[in-house]
């Protein structure tokens, strides 16, 4: 992807860089039926996550991912470069919803737009910024939107 | 805790069993480093996640969970009777907040109350309810507010 960062530090952003409407592309995960059994067997044991047998029968029709799972993957994805910001993706909150599940064999990549920049009411050193990121499988098809209250230092 | 359901289906609520000011308490779950690390490794690879010496330098000055391994934690409790809904916990999208950090050592349990219940537009076979979960410590410190909306069936 055209702003992975593998060099790390070099590239990380303070929030002197960020930008209202700055956008930035994650790298790609592949989504296999094995991790989203293994997810729900530790966090979210019911038989829509679970069971494909059992999913057929239930409001998904089919096996489908946790949204805590789809979530947990979509911070992966935002820690490994999707959102190269110095001293790390910290979130204060969010608001998040699941338009549509993740189901076996997609492959989710995130797309991230910063919305909003402030400073720090209770921290001068840093600033809170508003990053909306859209989560979607190889199809296109939006699985997640997280619009995140991230902790970003500024350039000391 | 009073309202476990270890008995499963009887005890599960549909949306006609349900009312604005409802509660609920979950069981506990305790937190240790290997599975704050354990998470961290797999979907939030920081190193305040990661490496309690490396952590003390950062913004959290120690080892914190990742605020989506609360998040995890937190559905399986609500999963495991903390929210004995038929049909299983369903989200359609929620907001989320982490006031303080999950540490090494803190046990977690979920207090759930319903805040609103409404149809669904699309589906009449179901409602929309909106239950706030708010999962705190041993020490009763507040470590996480999910405000959620739930997919929750009529009974029929």
């Amino acid at each position: 992807m055209a702003n992975r960062t593998p060099g790390g530090e070099n590239a990380a952003l303070f929030l002197d860089d960020l930008h209202v409407g700055q956008r930035f592309t994650s790298g790609a995960h592949a989504m296999d039926e094995e991790q989203l059994r293994a997810f729900a067997r530790e966090f979210d044991p019911q038989p829509f996550h679970l069971d494909a047998e059992a999913a057929k029968g239930t409001l998904f029709q089919g096996l489908v991912a946790s949204g805590w799972h789809t979530a947990a993957v979509t911070m992966r994805l935002l820690v490994e470069g999707g959102l190269p910001i110095a001293g790390g993706v910290i979130g204060a909150g969010a608001e998040i919803t699941w338009p549509r599940p993740t189901r076996p064999g997609d492959t989710l990549h995130v797309e991230s737009e910063v919305l909003e920049l402030r400073p720090s009411r209770s921290n001068p050193g840093h600033g809170v910024v508003t990053v909306r990121s859209e989560t979607r499988n190889h199809l296109g098809e939006l699985v997640q939107v997280l619009v995140a209250k991230l902790v970003v230092p500024r350039r000391t």
